[in-house]
């Protein structure tokens, strides 16, 4: 097993924060585990923007090729750790090794997907204007634009993917894609994955012989670090993925600076499932199984979670609900990322059990006493009673989902229209649904990100055309992205350059375009 | 004349405003213009917002040809208002006949370039991954990603600008271009100007047979109604140009409110121009009158005025500063577009001119006493002093500026270490002067949205390749530009459809590209 130091990664050094201590637990045996990792001090904080804002203009200068081989080299670091990695990010969550694995995989396939946006150019959004000398009444200056970094960015991983999601997840990988330093706040539910992973990074950037600034990982014992990193006046931009409550609290610290920043936090969705009506009677016993099936994976600990089943009533959802019910008592209790986690689904499905108007249609079979497994439970309600009160529109993180009985098309209607913003909305129809789907899509899309059919919202494909975002309160910023090719330009802004001599000019900016990226001239698409 | 009627414009009728009056003021005689101007009520707001949800389904909805029409039609509508347009402008704002005529052809020219925007469909950054069902360990779905349209915009138009950037200005061009309703607050400055704009834009509406609610105009005799509709959750985004008092207040209205919107305020900037060593040896005759020619355009009242100059001191600079000051002594006093706005400016430069650390190089020639008219000042100070005392980093709004004496390169380069976000800064250079110019532009380009070469900011070309934008607090969101065909990115956000059938998908997402539109297929960039 790799040994693991408990130490803070900073500036290409390492060392024990002095700032209370982190352990590791083992939410399925409830042990802690070893080694204590210190945590940072606010001094600490200071030391790592300071090193990151140094490091800021030398990595941003480098070619886009240096750049997308340092990203290369981190996923080789990463794979390089083997399988000590899964051994401990298992120990840590919970989450069984196929899904860890897969998680990997993901992980670097990012990296490398974010190598072959440097290799693009693309992202740059390169425009050239050129000048018109002779236009009257004044003649039109020569005008490039491009997209530069912001500066420095703070990541805050996400305990629910311990690695795609965390240290070396879709944030970092985007942001030192954009060109930006990052410092990482390890997410405390897995500090020994992230130092696995930190140290790899680290590796990556020395192998490299980038400035040690460009990579930091810390560990807060409380909320202070945390803090202290958004309020920093050298961070321009942060990347935060995690509850509401914790998300807009660093949002608001992020407002409130004197120079505001960007602050994009990826929070909660209840992820509605929409069941129209051909669907629903041609096969809703191929449906409840499979969405019973999505519920549960990975104990439902997934951002795109299926919480919301929304229908109109009638026999077809009441054989839904019945199969659905089915699978669900079927379905074993799983460990929980967190005993904090799992005390929270616990309030949550205790509360939906006691709300007076909801039906408790089934729940899964009980873990053992005193483990933090999460046990699956499925609800119903009337969609009046679902708009008359709010906190049954409120996330439950875990497999735990609500079905919305309607009256009519017009209940939907009405009950989409009171849904807050969500990262997806799924459809199940069929050819004859088409009508229905076609009438509901305008107001799916402006309550979404990703509007998906005949399926979960939970595989996220990593790709260009991946929306994992959506309207507040999903995210804090609904005109962007966390998954996929495009989160690179929530670290970019433009800059235009007015007449500025070529021999000056960066590299995708000169009219020979020796990058050979894409670009709009004098308002036309060109390629490279 | 066209007769004015004071009233406000909601969803294709006109009601008179009954919440207290607003009367135009001609700045060059202190006269009051007639008519009155009826302030709207928060009833008023509702109601426009009501109508502007309402109208959003449909107008966005529509092709993108029908849209472009639109905003020709808007063209077409103010340019057969006429003369009087400009006349009742002159009066209102003292600014004179070429000058508004000029402005008036970059409005109509804007909102026909949008138009293009509309035809060319590159906005949508549209993409497309096909379907992988053969894929291990999954198949990857069907993603494609568009861009949609946020909704209801608030507009808050310029004083400086009565045309090109207030009622059918940048921020409504671009609005209406993405899609998006859009309801205007007058600017007081000029009612009468944007009654005659407005009654043109409803006027194109009817025309086009769009929902009315597609625009509305209102104004407001305090700040009660702009904190309404800034507040409204119907409102999804704002654009506003204006102070830095005023911007900061409307955004802590955005983002305080319980579905925090983007708000894009473009606030205050001093636009730095830097004289390299061998172009101020070279010609600093030369470049002073143009610099004073650029000082004093306009009153000095463009967002891009040149408010502040950094030079290495010496006898070059001297001698630039000699000629700069007997250029502004020669220059004539100039109306100002309102008497708070001349206050501000004579308190402004009475607190430089008051300032020990500055000295006043020189004063324009005076106005006659009473007149609303700005004396152009030019004050010097070294590096030193500027980097002590933050107020002399505060905009004047008018033709003043300040002289900073550098001792050295690295004096210079801790000014501009310690400069705000800046909507321009302009190099002044030879040949001699790229190695310094090369290694400065780093930092410049984290500084400001554009950066030009040998000439000054105030003229802002409407093109694709221009960013009118920068780093806080020249503006609330330096990933933005408020001029150019890029500003219609701040109205929309992406959307990803999974696997959504052929029939339904829109039309710049269909497999045949029927509007053919430039898209990116499995990450590749192809034309239309």
């Amino acid at each position: 097993m790799a040994h693991l130091t408990g130490e803070l990664l900073i500036g290409g050094e390492r060392r024990f924060g002095i700032h209370g201590e982190i352990k590791g637990v083992n939410p399925a045996t409830g042990e802690t585990l070893e080694p204590a990792f210190g945590g940072a001090t606010t001094a600490d904080v200071e030391a790592a923007c300071a090193l990151a804002a140094e490091a800021f203009g030398p990595y941003r200068s480098l070619p886009y090729e240096t750049r997308a081989q340092f990203l290369e080299s981190i996923a080789e670091h990463i794979e390089a750790i083997g399988d000590d990695l899964i051994v401990r990010t298992m120990a840590e969550t919970g989450l069984p090794r196929p899904r860890l694995e897969g998680e990997r995989g993901r992980t670097v396939g990012q990296l490398r997907l974010f190598a072959g946006v440097l290799r693009d150019g693309g992202f740059l959004e390169a425009r050239i204007d050129p000048a018109m000398p002779d236009r009257k009444p004044l003649p039109r200056p020569d005008l490039r634009l491009r997209n530069v970094p912001l500066g420095p960015v703070a990541v805050f991983g996400a305990s629910n993917f311990p690695l795609a999601f965390s240290v070396a997840g879709g944030d970092t990988a985007s942001a030192l894609a954009a060109g930006c330093p990052v410092i990482v706040k390890a997410h405390p539910a897995h500090p020994g994955a992230s130092e696995l992973v930190g140290r790899a990074i680290q590796a990556a950037v020395a192998a490299c012989g980038l400035p040690p600034g460009v990579f930091a990982l810390i560990h807060d014992s409380g909320y202070e670090v945390s803090q202290a990193l958004v309020a920093d006046p050298r961070v321009k931009a942060a990347g935060f993925t995690g509850s509401r409550r914790g998300g807009l609290a660093l949002l608001a610290i992020a407002q409130g600076r004197p120079e505001p920043i960007p602050f994009y936090a990826e929070m909660s969705s209840i992820n509605p499932v929409i069941l129209l009506p051909a669907a629903l009677k041609a096969r809703a016993d191929k449906i409840a199984p499979d969405f019973v099936a999505a519920l549960t994976l990975g104990a439902g600990q997934f951002c795109t979670n299926p919480g919301l089943i929304l229908a109109i009533d009638g026999p077809e959802l009441d054989a839904f609900i019945e199969a659905a019910g089915k699978a669900v008592e079927a379905a074993p209790a799983s460990v929980m990322l967190t005993p904090g986690i799992c005390q929270a689904f616990a309030h949550g499905v205790a509360a939906l059990t006691d709300a007076a108007e909801v039906t408790t249609v089934a729940r899964g079979v009980p873990g053992p006493d005193g483990s933090h497994t999460g046990r699956a439970a499925l609800f119903s309600v009337t969609a009046a009673d679902f708009l008359a009160n709010p906190h049954l529109h409120e996330e439950v993180f875990g497999a735990a989902s609500l079905v919305v009985r309607c009256a009519g098309q017009a209940e939907l209607e009405a009950v989409i229209a009171a849904l807050e913003g969500q990262l997806t909305i799924a459809l199940h129809m069929d050819e004859a649904d088409h009508g229905i789907a076609g009438a509901l899509l305008p107001a799916l899309e402006l309550k979404a990100g990703r509007i998906l059919v005949n399926g979960f919202g939970t595989g996220v494909e990593v790709a260009p055309a991946m929306v994992h975002g959506g309207p507040f309160p999903s995210t804090s910023d609904g005109r962007t992205t966390s998954v996929g090719t495009l989160a690179i330009a929530r670290f970019l802004r433009p800059v235009s350059y007015q007449n500025l001599p070529e021999a000056l000019l960066p590299a995708e900016l000169k009219t020979q375009n020796p990058l050979g990226v894409v670009r709009r001239v004098d308002g036309v698409m060109k390629l490279g």
